[in-house]
């Protein structure tokens, strides 16, 4: 074998066992029992800790060192081969310790945000999530950034963003935003009354089953299961899982989380099966990720083009409820602006402010500014501030989501950076394919 | 840490390795895309590798060493070791690449074996088959014996159990059987037709959940699902997933498939939880596992007693079908002895019969006396000679059981053996406990 193949089979080891660690972490937020929560946790840990192993091990380093200088390389190998390298080194500055440590905490943290969001008590997720923060702070000094702590949990997601130029970035986005909605606001409001009727969740399933079809998700390669939190995973490009959750007098909690997590799918589904283990077989960031889904849910999902052709199935699923609806009165009632409390049903504009929110609790978090225990009168004071309206309890305050249990930090910008990527891919798409 | 307590972890992270493999395998039999059977496939090889390199170490083995002179260790401790150190052995037989080989075999074999079943033809079975022989052959050889290759494999199974005691088992169990099976057939047949109208799914469903529920499987620490062939597996004691299968047409398919699950589950979900990893936390032979999930389905799941206690729930759950029937009814349906095609659906006499035959083929195998291609005669011949019966098809024929897919070979005598112990434990319940 050559050194390249050597290279891809160690690779695809290592995908293996992340994959398998996948598939135990699907399993936890889809079927698993209760009482499976312990012993998961440490078999999730152990997984964490030998895959650790493997990606840091000193043949692999060795190997990447030669064939770094291998000339005979084409233009996609030297690809892989750098990526790897640059993963190597980086792993590297992690001792199995810290990494099994971590993993056991996230588990540990999951099952406390479960919890905790289930009885709406901050306290019962408090504890963990300081210990998580404190190792995240390690992190951070492990890793190593110019100028400040966050940069480092910035880059893991989107390699190369700083908090500067979230900041920029975020500054920009107000000064349009704020007026803008500001403006619609003032007009009268359009009402989204037909999405809150009562809807039946098997129908609703059934709807989504249906959306996933049409959009092109291949259940060969793949299935839908319901969680608490809409989550897309996969173990390879050829089993790829999303996850929904109905709120049966919600009806767009479904169809929005349906069309994001199957755009999130469809990227996966149409990565190179051949490159398996490689880094070009693998998203090349999380804000390319996040482009895919909220080009889907959005520039797609909230199009009037799109209501024509789904509301004929739509109102075969509800023809008591739809009887006296129509394609337009959907897509007005999806496209309503109006600062709510749940970033995953928030509107195209409205949404950012739900991502700035988090944006700067996390960065008060990590420039020491703020404790855990103060972050529900934070969050609580920002969503005043910002989208104007009083938060009623914790469970959809600051634990709506379930990012922070699986410690992504530096995670939420990437939402934004995503609608403003595939604001401009479907831009330049409507330019170049008339009649999309 | 002292030497029992680093061998304690030792053990435990194996755990969390065979554990994970273990859901990987749960997922590949109740939810995986068929798409994504050949990357799972790899998945468990390398896992499996994985595990070798860790049951095998050599840091492992000096351990074992050390603490097999360990003067200071109480019984059970002492079991403990003597018992990994008999399995470390065993490991050391075996290189890695067999183990992965046969992993990644035993995976392609399973797919082929369900596609192959879904279109009753054996040609899609028989290459996979061929190869997994041709590994469990020299598996024989790695392991050793002392009189027939085919002892290695029931050893695996049955600690100490031989070829000559399974056959000298069946002359014994023949004598009695087939006189017996005889004299009843001489009789008038009871009826079952009650259990052979329609049962629909959702039904079905329900009452084995009630089924699990009335016979102590604890739902915090598990759960049901459906597979093609039932079957339960496990990933600590907190964490034991059963699964059944429904015919819509047949009620005693998933009635004794649950009630026989349930008996495997009991079993694991009793085991020590505090012992993980250790073998104290392991059933000790498949035998005696089978004991506990025959003694749950025949002497407890085919009695008056148990149906008098269950007939009004399942009259609630079937109102029409069961209008004019009786718990008696069923009890007589439950127990009519009648040759039958399905193992699993056998009444208790004739299911023996079932287990010869699978014995007899398994035997001519490894005395390379019958061809893999001449597997569906041979085993049509022999339904004919012990039971009477022609087999319609390969699908309920020689392709009705998942187990040889599973490279489970030697293993078809435990069901024999668990229902005989079965039998012993409860007759001496029976002796013990006044109205048991």
């Amino acid at each position: 074998m050559n050194n390249y193949e050597e290279y891809k089979t160690q690779l695809a080891r290592i995908s293996d066992l992340s994959y398998a660690g996948a598939v135990l972490g699907w399993d936890q937020e889809t079927y698993m029992p209760a009482g499976g929560a312990p012993l998961r946790s440490r078999q999730l840990s152990t997984l964490a800790g030998i895959n650790h192993d493997l990606v840091t091990a000193e043949s692999l380093g060795k190997l990447l060192e030669e064939l770094e200088k291998d000339a005979t390389l084409d233009k996609k190998q030297k690809g892989n081969v750098l990526q790897t390298l640059k993963d190597y080194r980086k792993a590297k500055k992690y001792t199995r310790e810290f990494v099994e440590e971590m993993s056991l905490t996230v588990s540990e943290s999951f099952n406390a945000w479960h919890e905790a969001k289930k009885k709406s008590d901050w306290k019962i997720f408090a504890p963990k999530l300081k210990k998580l923060l404190e190792l995240k702070r390690k992190e951070c000094e492990m890793l190593g950034y110019k100028e400040h702590p966050y940069d480092a949990l910035l880059d893991q997601h989107e390699p190369g963003l700083t908090t500067k130029d979230v900041e920029e970035l975020f500054i920009e986005v107000r000064k349009s935003l704020v007026p803008f909605v500001k403006s619609i606001s003032a007009k009268p409001l359009h009402s989204n009354a037909v999405l809150h009727q009562h809807f039946p969740k098997d129908k609703q399933w059934d709807f989504s089953i249906h959306l996933l079809n049409v959009l092109g998700f291949n259940f060969e390669n793949g299935r839908q299961d319901l969680s608490v939190h809409p989550f897309t995973t996969n173990f390879g490009a050829t089993d790829v899982r999303v996850t929904t959750r109905v709120d049966e007098h919600n009806l767009s909690d479904c169809v929005t989380g349906t069309i994001h997590e199957c755009g999130h799918a469809l990227y996966e589904q149409g990565l190179p099966e051949a490159d398996y283990g490689l880094p070009s077989s693998e998203a090349v960031s999380l804000g390319i990720h996040e482009s895919q889904s909220r080009l889907w849910e959005n520039n797609v999902g909230r199009s009037l083009e799109f209501w024509k052709g789904q509301f004929p199935e739509l109102k075969k699923m509800f023809p008591e409820q739809l009887k006296n609806s129509s394609a337009e009165e959907i897509f007005s009632a999806m496209n309503v602006v109006q600062p709510s409390l749940i970033r995953i049903n928030g509107d195209e504009l409205t949404y950012h402010f739900h991502i700035m929110v988090r944006f700067e609790v996390e960065k008060a978090l990590f420039e020491n500014k703020l404790e855990v225990e103060n972050i529900p009168a934070f969050w609580n004071e920002r969503y005043k501030n910002y989208l104007g309206i009083d938060v009623p309890n914790d469970a959809e305050g600051c634990l709506q989501d379930v990012h922070w249990s699986h410690g992504s930090f530096g995670y939420f910008p990437t939402y934004s950076l995503g609608s403003f990527y595939a604001a401009q891919f479907f831009a330049k798409a409507k330019g170049e394919i008339p009649n999309l």
